[in-house]
């Protein structure tokens, strides 16, 4: 469920209006965008660019970089976008990196259902005039560039249909692979990146049946090796994406220094989606409400901003 | 261009029950059958299927399957289903064979537009509860399966916009790769299954400026070899379709005893689209018109519905 708090009735142009006018003048008026557009969902967020377009013949993202600035700045552009063209921005952020950032790549590719990772390649092909996977290949290689090519490039069947038979030969394919240390054995990738998601759920259930112990455990984590640290965010993105996000969520809180790009990443991909489950997740996980871990380690605007698309009220 | 024969008003109750009525009674009227469907395009066959659904609580597919035999059976149900339904089902036949037909996985993915593409995509899996690229992978092994599901994976930009620089020095990289033998250099794979077609055009094209002869030439095709043959045809799909299609067309009739599948197989999948050009091809190369080798090498009903696909009127 969703976190965003939207009221019934919203209308477009006095939502413009007031963004035009928390922008003029001396200084922003911060607190007033986040109060318009930290309670509209994408939808209505579109058809505010549009009124905002044309009453003033101007773009809102572009006069809002101009007014905004550092975390506080890059939320707001991010959650203003559509959501997959959000996702094709995120991406391409994260390929152009001069170390790409992977765990972005497999996020998207991996949490994102078919249909919502098929509008990502357009929106990503309008926005830069080449396809997603052309520029994952063109900036990875060997490996890691066979995994996260095959999963950008999945379109998986998106349906009930499961053959607990092959999830049963497939888990034992894959319980050799790790067995035997060849985790970049092309059966694995194969698996991870064609098959659909309810049969890798049936299969990663036949794994811990037969083996005791869940697929991500038999993954070493520890080794640093970069293709295996790939395998194991692909597993659990498609095995439990609230899960995982729980995961990005802590970890990028716990870090000496908050890790300000995957907290906003997660809060502004998933407010309108799953952040409820995911907050209560991480409650149970850290005995702390996320909300005052967020708070604790975030400040200004920022803060304000990414504790209102959580759904907390000021 | 397309060579079929469309009227100006069709009438889909009149056509539907046109098709009832040579479905009735001793034997069938396959003349009637088609001077029906021979002259309707796809969105207008759909709207026969449903008026016939309609007025005699039948499928009409069902109904020809049980009526007609043979070739001219095959061909008329190929012809009737929608464009990106008819691939799903020619991609799954190929793929199911105890030795599968790479060819034309490879001709679906790569003489279709990235739009025609997904389509198909989604026609396999509303069909056959499957993703077309598990299917692929689950069939084949090694290179090929490397190749073939890259390809089927691929949405390409469809875009005009081509980066001259990188046409270049990837042509350099094919031609590193075919210098060296190393046709299944992930390099290739990546190129020939990610990079827009407007692309690969430049870069084939510099390939020839550069090397005073085409890839193709430089890729040995006597070899019999599986992934050097299935190579070959990727290039020839991308590079040039029409020309692509003249060659099938053209060692489909050549062989002894003609080849039915591949030569019903463009036919009907080219009719509507592009058989004019490639009708024009095969004259040029060959000094007799298409249709006279094809009703040289065809007969009865089956010879009647090939050549008024290909536009030629009783």
């Amino acid at each position: 469920m969703a976190t965003i708090d939207v009221p019934n009735q919203v209308s477009f142009l006095e939502d413009a209006e007031a963004l035009r006018k928390a922008c003029q003048g001396w200084g922003t008026d911060e607190k007033a965008i986040i109060s318009v557009l930290g309670h509209r969902n994408a939808a209505q967020r579109k058809q505010i660019r549009l009124a905002y377009e044309e009453l003033y013949q101007e773009d809102l993202i572009k006069r809002l970089e101009s007014e905004l600035s550092g975390d506080f700045e890059r939320a707001v552009y991010r959650w203003i976008l559509d959501p997959a063209d959000r996702d094709a921005v995120l991406a391409n952020v994260a390929i152009r990196k001069s170390s790409p950032d992977h765990h972005v790549i497999i996020e998207i590719s991996c949490t994102r259902s078919p249909e919502e990772l098929l509008a990502v390649r357009r929106a990503y092909q309008a926005r830069y005039k080449h396809s997603l996977e052309e520029d994952v290949a063109a900036h990875t290689k060997g490996d890691i560039r066979k995994l996260l090519v095959a999963l950008v490039s999945a379109f998986r069947y998106d349906g009930e249909e499961i053959n607990t038979r092959l999830a049963n030969s497939e888990a034992e394919t894959l319980h050799d692979a790790i067995k035997d240390k060849a985790f970049n054995h092309e059966e694995v990738i194969r698996i991870l990146s064609t098959r659909s998601k309810m049969q890798l759920m049936a299969t990663f259930n036949r794994y811990r049946d037969n083996q005791s112990t869940s697929i991500t455990k038999n993954l070493p984590g520890a080794s640093g090796d970069e293709f295996l640290l790939a395998l194991r965010t692909a597993v659990r993105c498609l095995n439990d994406p609230k899960k995982y996000f729980e995961k990005v969520l802590r970890s990028s809180i716990k870090r000496t220094g908050t890790d300000e790009d995957a907290l906003t990443r997660v809060i502004v991909t998933r407010a309108e989606k799953d952040l409820k489950e995911i907050k209560n997740l991480y409650y149970k996980r850290n005995s702390v409400p996320l909300d005052q871990a967020v708070a604790k380690d975030t400040s200004g605007d920022y803060k304000a901003f990414l504790l209102t698309l959580m759904g907390k009220e000021d």
